[in-house]
């Protein structure tokens, strides 16, 4: 089975993109390992903290082992936005397939140092055990909420001159080795009423030249399927969603809760949402794959 | 470790029993296995055929599994209710710790023959791995469903001559070797609006005494906690709850929604629903366990 590495590479010179997706439920797990196995497409199950607490750290790098090993398909898992190096460690340990330090909030060089710890201790680990463990920065601040809100969150890049620089994304990859690196030009986590900011596609093509390494969008959630196709063409080799699985999963949830008041088995409840959440990612990764 | 069948001897000799909970999400999982380790006490999760198909398998082993691992929790994993050999096989190959070959409404020679089938089966599975795997059969219908429900089931028994005799559980257990046994003995599954009939706690002695292995109630939500501790003083040794689970589960998610309907992370507006039913498995410990 092609690992990670192989499946991103795969995509960059295919000019298409992986769909990262993030999951709290083992039902949302489903939602999406369904959807990118009737597509026959490569998927990353994502989990922020918050999330991976929700589900248990070990608990859900054994869902994932147990149906990649079962299945034989080609679905990893991600430790979405970490914010210190032991929990990035515990991930690594654990089992993830790949990990985000995202030092974005930081001062550059403080980004670097840790986040080129979390390179170095993937090194060791991929060096120990065979295993191939990627690490994604980032750079610049897109907000962190996968939410629907009101206006774009305070501090978020949504200016040109405030955006990941080329040079800036250069010195970071080289200085801290990464494998992936997600920039700030014009995504922003959650769903902005109103509308999301374009994306920057032009800064993206320019970063993606300069670092030569896989580019991330964050917070695609919002952006129109021409957007994210654009993005794509220009550098873009995984885009995560988040927001709009949220959004599909309690409407789902809702719907059903209220047709149904006698109902109590959560295997009955929870099944529409877990199908329209589904019915996201599938729509999601068609516009990634190019489909 | 001490495994299913010494938790379940010590819980005889004691007269105390093992609360068995049904769960068909993560975070079910969660308020079980929380419960059960503040409260220091061995516990069974359990999932029909329906439940398990919708967390998957293999994945709901792996999830019981790991928990058991990280945390060295006395905490097993029982298929409950299964209706034939081929899924009775899927469980035990698979590493559930316990399965119950429900033949209830089969005609007593048939249900004979199917439950020795998975008796032997486990036997050999134990020999080859050393894996200690216990079956359970079935005598007496008491229904199926987990809810709530106007008046009790179409062909459940509740009418003390149509109660599990134990000469004939005498006969079942026999022939064909089960560890544990299910009688019919005015328990009935959901909840009876309106009242569950009383237990026959005498009959469960007599049944108790006759066949020397250790006896299970299921249906056990409705039963007074005056009920549950005389079936148990009388020979149960594992005690089953899934609609007050169920209950308490849909009751905080409904309270949970409707305080925050802005809320889309599904791991914020279900942690109400989880400690809801979290609480519950804490009442039902407390009665099976005796403290």
């Amino acid at each position: 089975m092609l690992s990670l590495r192989e499946h991103i590479k795969s995509a960059v010179s295919n000019k298409t993109a992986i769909g990262h997706f993030n999951a709290c439920t083992i039902d949302g797990i489903w939602a999406i390992a369904d959807a990118a196995k009737e597509m026959n497409l490569p998927v990353i199950v994502g989990a922020s903290e918050g999330e991976r607490d929700y589900v248990g750290v070990r608990q859900l790098a054994a869902i994932v082992k147990s149906i990649r090993e079962e299945r034989g398909q080609a679905i990893f898992l991600n430790a979405d936005h970490t914010y210190s190096f032991e929990r990035v460690k515990e991930a690594i340990d654990i089992g993830f397939d790949s990990v985000i330090f995202d030092g974005a909030q930081l001062p550059m060089n403080e980004n670097i140092i840790i986040t080129k710890k979390c390179v170095d201790y993937a090194r060791s680990c991929s060096q120990k055990n065979g295993r191939d463990i990627l690490i994604e920065g980032e750079l610049g601040y897109i907000g962190t909420s996968s939410k629907m809100l009101n206006e774009i969150p305070a501090g978020a890049i949504t200016k040109e001159e405030h955006m990941t620089k080329p040079e800036d994304a250069l010195r970071f990859v080289r200085e801290t080795g990464v494998h992936m690196l997600a920039p700030a030009v014009g995504n922003v986590h959650g769903i902005i009423r109103g509308g999301d900011p374009v994306l920057n596609i032009k800064r993206i093509g320019l970063i993606g030249e300069t670092v030569a390494i896989p580019l991330v969008l964050h917070g695609a959630s919002g952006n129109s399927a021409e957007d994210i196709r654009g993005a794509i063409k220009a550098g873009i080799a995984i885009v995560h969603v988040n927001t709009e699985l949220r959004l599909a999963y309690r409407a789902g949830l809702m719907k059903s809760l209220s047709e149904d008041t006698e109902e109590i088995s959560p295997y009955k409840y929870l099944k529409p949402a877990k199908l329209a959440m589904r019915k996201v990612v599938e729509e999601k990764l068609k516009i990634v794959s190019g489909l």
